[in-house]
């Protein structure tokens, strides 16, 4: 059997797959010539029943895995890979940039062909239902008709259950990291607040957009991350620098400057505000209430399995909110693991705890999602 | 007997308290012909032993219950009045303006005798010792030798324990409601974060300081409020509004909208970033270092009795920080007693849950603070 070259890369393969022409949006407006920009590794087998498809969190690209094309490291480089827990030996692994995101998928920060103009605030308002019929296609592209696991992490995470909702029966599992089937009142007033700044620079330049995108960044990272850690690694210490606009200089102001440059250098400023709108206009319930005449369960979902994981310490997607997913999936007849984390990283636990994590998916994937 | 008029007004009284000028601040720099508003209810007995002095939270007045003068509620109105917890039948309670504030003590907004211009940024750099001292003039001023306690929530709950420091014996018993001994890494870098948007609106007018400090609001309440209030209060209702600048309008926005607006509207951004400032650089285990030669006990406190308190959900100045401070000060000697309660106001629980702290104050205050 010889594999269609993009089909077997055990390294790892970067992809450009097409979108439907036009492509229309949940919501209204459509795009025309989109893309997704794709990384896999592994090689899809002949029966094309070990594709694994993950996505990211609202700031990462498709780069979950080093690869011969970009060899740094990805943002799940120790989970992916050969032997690794998500074993690159046994499965077809396809990640994915969000519609809507920059890093090479289609977006808000590219040219609208109409007008050779960034697209901007005339970008088609996102779903992430969007970005999980965009997933899809790459699905469909790659001639899978049925994927082993769709796994999603945070933003993920949601989009995971929105296309578990759209698509019964296209995937046996569901990995669903710290999610949420409806974000809660905390996280809408912390992302609106981070929109707020960020749209009065992009929409009535009240703002210098590089300033407003910094302090959005500097407010998301104090939700994302877990009070205790801060405390354990900077405490009161004060900086040696010269004391900035705040009149003081702690080492955990050194931190949060640091992390908001590194973003705002890397992300683009429409398509932060169009997924992070997507975000909080998410509600799997509405969902639950469209489906309900038409299926036999809640939300019509059709799974051998699932798997939800959730960190005690997490203030943006609060454990409660993956103990509500694992309810709803229960709901839907569909036997489900959920599993309680701690982690002092709270929110982004997942992408720094790999002694938490790997054990976790690679048992979930050797024993409950491979037929052996 | 016949006490001075302002030292009798069970109902409630206005004071404005000179400072001894020049006032020489803890980090340098002076302050001429300065001044405290202070309010006070109940009145002084002869033997002065029934004064009570409060500490307000950062952004409060002295206004801590209505008095003739001021018929408005004050922010612990159901707290402070006859046989209420804190009972000016009994008691002569001394509500103070902290220094730097803005509502009609001596701060950074008031204009600087020598240039006639607000002071700004030449406003010398505050400490909460300040505060604490000038807290201590207060005292004087009235004749009181000795305090029945010294209470203080949030901010004041920080400035207690300078004030038992810097005052050894001047107070009976201490209550220390929500604060800390030293401010968590959390608590800076939202503050510092605050303080960054407001300093870049004061210093270099790269933000419209209105907005700023707006923003800076927002800020500040998605840290003092519990995240399981705001989903009970407004989960993921949208509102009728038209979106604005973050392309959506939830009820957790407008909610936010208008305490930015009321915050705003009310408090002087220089006494805020000052306060604010002072609060982070706070460090009670600084002077347990400079006080250990001189005093048998680490601090070198010396009173009867201490009560504190804490919330479990508060974010801002976590329970582990009450925990620390009752530590510190059963290290001193001091019969200590620590109470943890469960609100979901989080921080802000002082300011709203009169049915939990009420009991709570009335009880030590009659039981061990009142000798009768």
């Amino acid at each position: 059997m010889t594999a269609h070259p993009y089909l077997s890369n055990p390294l790892g393969h970067h992809d450009r797959v097409p979108l439907p022409s036009p492509f229309v949006f949940t919501a209204g407006g459509e795009l025309r010539e989109g893309h997704l920009a794709v990384e896999t590794w592994g090689t899809l087998n002949a029966a094309k029943d070990n594709a694994v498809l993950i996505y990211t969190g609202l700031s990462a690209s498709a780069h979950a895995a080093s690869t011969p094309q970009d060899p740094t490291p990805g943002w799940w480089e120790d989970l992916i890979g050969p032997d690794r827990a998500i074993d690159t030996h046994r499965w077809f692994v396809i990640s994915v940039n969000s519609l809507g995101s920059c890093f090479g998928s289609s977006g808000p920060g590219d040219l609208n062909p109409t007008t050779q103009q960034p697209w901007g605030k005339a970008w088609p308002e996102l779903r992430l239902e969007d970005i999980a019929r965009a997933g899809q296609v790459v699905v469909d592209h790659y001639g899978v008709e049925q994927l082993a696991a769709v796994i999603g992490v945070s933003l993920g995470g949601m989009v995971v259950l929105a296309h578990a909702t759209l698509y019964p029966g296209r995937a046996r599992h569901l990995i669903s990291i710290s999610g949420a089937m409806v974000p809660s009142a905390f996280a809408i007033a912390t992302r609106a607040l981070q929109r707020e700044m960020v749209g009065l620079a992009l929409n009535s330049k009240e703002l210098d957009l590089g300033l407003a995108f910094r302090l959005a960044r500097k407010v998301g990272m104090l939700s994302y991350i877990g009070a205790q850690l801060l405390e354990n690694r900077f405490g009161h210490t004060e900086s040696a620098l010269t004391p900035g606009a705040s009149g003081t200089h702690f080492e955990v102001e050194s931190w949060l400057d640091h992390q908001a440059t590194k973003f705002s250098s890397r992300f683009n400023a429409w398509s932060f505000w169009s997924i992070s709108r997507a975000m909080d206009l998410f509600n799997l319930k509405a969902h639950q209430r469209e489906m309900s005449s038409h299926a036999k369960t809640p939300l019509g979902m059709r799974l051998d399995g699932a798997l939800v994981i959730g960190v005690h310490e997490d203030q943006l997607f609060p454990l409660s909110q993956q103990a509500d997913v694992a309810g709803v999936l229960k709901g839907e007849n569909i036997p489900t693991e959920f599993v309680e984390l701690h982690s002092p990283y709270g929110h982004d636990a997942f992408l720094v705890e790999d002694h938490l994590f790997s054990p976790l998916l690679q048992r979930y994937l050797t024993q409950q999602v491979a037929i052996s």
